[in-house]
């Protein structure tokens, strides 16, 4: 499968000199090898040749037939005459497989360092560091180097297929907010709004295009949305008021890859305030897509947005970075590239990330409107744009 | 907080001959402190003496201040004029923290076992190794030893406390389900089904007792059914069909504890083979709770079930075990006790599960009932009887 995603991993594995990469986040896997696994308990190991391997759960066997190219391995985990731990019905595919691809004396990039994972189920397996010591006891004499660099990396620019799916996933997270301005109401509570909204997302016909498709709708009223500054959103049961600031936030998936989306609401008529605030966060909006372009600076485009948002008094009311990359996962303040203050990242074609200029005040509300973007050769591609 | 949990957790560090225990997967800060983390960057510190510390980020404290006695330690993770990850915030708080307790020449457990681990948000932080190798940093005297199994085996038996938030739990589920019936008709698709019982479950009042609550519910028809033997559930687009099984299947969780239902119906009149399967699983619970009381051995619980099972015929069409530890992770079948027949753990009062006796059956369809059940000290208390 020497498509455009694994010519680039070929490309990557040679720079870093790795001759082998062995992951199980499940965005990593995803990345490397196109399945997106359910419970976290796949591994996925690609040579320097590009050879790809999935190790998983023999139940998870038809839907990586559907979505990836690699040779699949797969894996009993366990069974009414045996119980055995993910870690343990793991170590023969793992000792089969490092002998095929001659791994013994290698260079094996592994991911060692802390990230953000997106939650691919309801539960799924932290390896902590026992996998780390599984490879180590079944490679006495490889030589382990951290990947996460290259595979965050990776992440940020999108291949093209890649990029359609991220706009299949954009598309499909607007049936939840077309339903939202009709849902909105005086006396309505914020956990019924957003539970209709989920609703409306998840009925939505997604014909044959998805296998997979979920996530998260949340709604935060009046001093409620103000909160939303923090790193989480939080839906709660407090009841809509007249003249409140609404904040629908969702974070959906389609195949594993993540969209981060705000809208936010007025119950009954804006005020001159919040009419102000709407005006400023579409100017600065419009400020940082102006901004987008390869070759540009992330921090550029952050400031783009910042000083828009100074110009209407708004400076401090606007507690966060303008965006952060977002596909492989979907809240993930550090994924590249950082479209932050301090950010050294540079802007390349088929980057993707979130645009999020708000503004908050404590015990009053906040005001957020957020899109993810790709970047295109000569701008920015809006994937949310309704 | 030298509460009942307080002092379990004193006893397993005396008799694992451990200083401290440092944690950070969600699950475990929730058992060691009563805090349940949002985004995975807190870690929960406790000493011998049973003094509890979280550092979290400061964004959750407010939360953390509802739930927890132990003594907080916020952190902040980024800021406009500093890009940080998660571990390089932690580095300070975690040096004060182990200094004050006195920890340089400890004996320290940490988490090194693979495990699974409930989502508790759309993006949670993977530590992979870099948790285990910064501690050996900062105290490079200490030593560290896996407390995987201490804190497994703790999680297994719940505090009268605990079981209440459980009762809750499985009461709040009940909203969504008592929707099902109403809502499974020939013609819908499975997500559509899934998505109204959500919603209602998100909209039923549940006023003050619950800070955080959320949850699936998963839709699987006729054929899709019989895939519900997988380790995990997925709802698909196929339309209902008359005559159809149709399983619903929730894990919901209130404040970090967890629930495990499942419930199936028929698409009109149920048939003679679908009466057949219901009456064989009925029984079968029946004599799994009859078998259960402290003292029991788990696998006594599941021979109960099999063995009824089997006298209907069903033996091969019951595929997994008949239930596995619920509480602080839905689905996780290594969850203590395992209701499984190579199990070796003993009931003990206050232990929680889930016993889902069922029938698969390829092509055609499947039919589960899980309850969650806790052990008293005579017999078993179902948490999900409705």
């Amino acid at each position: 499968m020497h498509s455009e995603r694994s010519k680039r991993i070929i490309a990557a594995l040679l720079k870093s000199n790795f001759d082998a990469v062995i992951c199980t986040s499940a965005s990593a896997v995803l990345l490397l090898t196109g399945y997106w696994p359910v419970m976290g308990a796949s591994a996925a190991a690609i040579s320097k040749e590009g050879e790809a391997h999935v190790i998983l759960p023999e139940d998870e066997v038809e839907l990586a037939e559907h979505s990836s190219g690699a040779f699949l391995v797969p894996y009993r985990p366990s069974s009414l005459v045996r119980i055995t731990t993910t870690i343990q019905a793991l170590a023969d595919p793992f000792c089969s497989l490092t002998t095929r691809l001659g791994l013994s004396r290698a260079r094996i990039g592994i991911e060692t360092d802390e990230g953000m994972q997106p939650a691919s189920y309801i539960t799924s397996v932290d390896f902590h560091s026992s996998l780390a010591l599984l490879l180590r006891q079944i490679l006495p004499h490889a030589d382990f180097v951290s990947c996460s660099e290259t595979i965050e990396q990776m992440k940020a620019i999108k291949t093209s297929k890649e990029l359609e799916v991220m706009r299949l996933a954009a598309t499909i997270a607007a049936s939840g907010f077309a339903a939202a301005a009709a849902q909105i109401e005086p006396g309505k509570r914020e956990a019924e709004v957003a539970g209709a909204l989920h609703s409306a997302f998840q009925s939505s016909n997604r014909g044959d295009h998805v296998e997979r498709s979920d996530g998260l709708f949340f709604c935060m009223s009046g001093p409620n949305s103000a909160k939303a500054a923090a790193a989480y959103a939080r839906t709660r049961q407090r009841k809509i008021e007249e003249g409140d600031l609404v904040m629908i936030h969702a974070n959906t998936c389609a195949d594993g890859y993540w969209t981060d989306i705000t809208r936010t609401y007025t119950a009954g008529a804006p005020t001159e305030r919040q009419n102000a605030m709407r005006v400023a966060i579409a100017e600065a909006r419009s400020a940082a897509l102006s901004a987008i372009r390869p070759g540009a600076m992330a921090r550029e485009v952050d400031g783009a947005a910042r000083s828009v948002m100074a110009s209407h008094g708004f400076e401090k009311a606007f507690k966060h970075s303008t965006g952060h990359g977002v596909g492989f996962a979907a809240a993930n303040g550090n994924a590249l590239p950082r479209i932050h203050p301090q950010s050294t990242d540079v802007l390349e074609k088929g980057m993707t990330f979130n645009i999020e200029p708000a503004a908050y005040f404590d015990g009053y509300g906040g005001m957020r409107h957020c899109d993810v973007v790709a970047v295109t050769s000569n701008g920015a591609e809006v994937l949310t744009e309704f």
